[in-house]
């Protein structure tokens, strides 16, 4: 009987790229998504790949999730569904602790009952808060800010007990933004969307100040395969990211410069953060994944401008 | 309109003795428990106290839970209702996510669209794992190994992303074994059950050596009351205990002597933990609350010993 990963939220934006990433490594790929953020469009060149499986499904339905384990020999669980809008996680209070956390739970589950040997699940920077000193994988007590960063850490520590009981290995990898194509959200998707309803000025969330991380999606995918391939302990955790960082003010530019747009009027809502929990500014501690051997191809400015074209070219094709 | 004091899971082990303490302090209580675990014998003595009100809701129905802030100005949430049993949540997966962890998400709800000024969470030691340095406040990354602990952590971290979200205050009071009248399960109860079906032997589960800190209820809702009276931070974490720690094996060697049986032979299952997630032995950093100006009354041998002396005059009156 073949092995398979599960890689659950298969068709979001991450999830696609990381399919596409393991069935290119030889994996066979089991794609589980039910549809509400993922999109079918994202996977549909893989439909026919003899080695690619895809299940519409959703996570808390028990019973049809763990269908997907009696059907196929699952050895790896790469955990991606989630809520991946911060700013919607903190309208609608729900949202993270259901979409992101139980989601956890249910797979943890699964895992469980069928002696799954490896369990990846996709962690973030809000996992830290507004942590003031090294945000390092050894740093805490953490207290994140958001919804997001809370469900995020919740799902770590309930992987961390669960391993208790199993003879499972997990991998918590913490990524920052993440940006390229079939991105459907965030700064750089709204910036594109306002400026081709009214090209002459900008509404930017914030004081345009905010200072983040941008990776782009083929260095995240490269970088998890690489954290399970080279950390082996019962219990990994790792910062992936890109150790330079971008203005929201830069982006903005980058994005009117990319449409040909000239004189657009930036209009600063003000304040720190663009949103309730945004954490305005960080940048968090990379040496240990550099010092395993793996570095970002490209730079966070490069990342997030040629996130800008990929966008752009996609829609007019 | 009068102000009220909401304790879930008021007619549980500790929070009865917390309703008690608060009506002696002059507060209007509102007790609320689902008496799954609860029980109204241990709150039948406030019944007929103009100052006290009990409700039978389970905290998961969102809409009952809601209406007793409809119904009554709460100030302040005292938090206890949750899984009690450690090992109980070692078995059933889903005990402490849906009792303790649900259960504090609910009332973070309520107490954002009722405007409650401070929630006080009942959490615990085992936030803490085998955290092999200072157990202090400000230690972390906390990686518990338990689904109680986990549960407990979680509902830390959902605390603190809600702060961001309102004017209110938080009070993490951390537990450790609490002892004392109207116990229901643990260690002491079990052990006094399985001597008087069997006086001549005892089995001890693991090796006897765990090691642990217990304190008398009485001193820990003494403690409570001090910290969210002393600390007046937005979010304040408290480890509330004391400085001692009984062995399993003197804690059977106390339930034997007190109930004057000699020469029972103790049968260890061995291991140094008594279920999966045991954490054998710990002691945690007590200095900011003896800096505050608390310290328990009761040393963890004393404790162990009059708790032991009440369950057995208890059962014979």
């Amino acid at each position: 009987m073949p092995m398979y990963s599960l890689v659950t939220g298969g068709a979001g934006f991450i999830g696609s790229h990381l399919c596409d990433h393991l069935l290119k490594l030889g994996h066979n790929v089991v794609c589980c998504d039910d549809l509400s953020l993922g999109k079918k469009d994202n996977i549909s060149h893989n439909l026919n790949n003899p080695n690619f499986v895809f299940i519409q499904v959703n996570i808390l339905d028990r019973l049809s999730f763990q269908d997907i384990f009696q059907n196929y020999k699952i050895d790896t669980v790469f955990h991606l569904a989630a809520n991946s809008d911060i700013q919607a996680g903190s309208e609608n209070l729900d949202r993270d602790l259901t979409i992101t956390f139980n989601t956890t739970v249910e797979c943890l589950y699964a895992a469980k009952n069928f002696n799954v040997k490896s369990f990846v699940f996709a962690s973030s920077s809000a996992v830290y808060g507004r942590f003031d000193k090294d945000m390092k994988e050894t740093s805490g007590p953490l207290n994140p800010v958001s919804f997001y960063g809370a469900a995020k850490l919740a799902s770590e520590v309930y992987i961390h007990a669960m391993l208790e009981q199993t003879n499972m290995k997990a991998w918590i990898i913490r990524f920052p933004n993440v940006v390229g194509e079939r991105l459907t959200h965030g700064v750089i998707h709204d910036f594109i969307k306002k400026l081709e309803i009214e090209p002459k000025k900008l509404e930017v969330l914030g004081n345009g100040k905010q200072k983040k991380p941008y990776v782009y999606v083929s260095d995240i995918v490269r970088g998890i395969v690489f954290s399970l391939t080279t950390m082996t302990e019962k219990y990994n955790v790792i910062n992936i990211g890109v150790d330079s960082q971008t203005t929201v003010t830069s982006i903005a530019a980058m994005v009117a410069e990319e449409m040909k747009l000239s004189n657009v009027k930036f209009n600063y809502s003000g304040g720190e953060g663009g949103w309730i929990g945004d954490v305005s500014k960080f940048q968090y501690d990379l040496s240990k994944i550099h010092k395993l051997g793996w570095k970002a191809s490209m730079s966070s400015d490069e990342a997030v401008r040629y996130s800008i074209q990929q966008e752009l070219a996609y829609q007019h094709k």
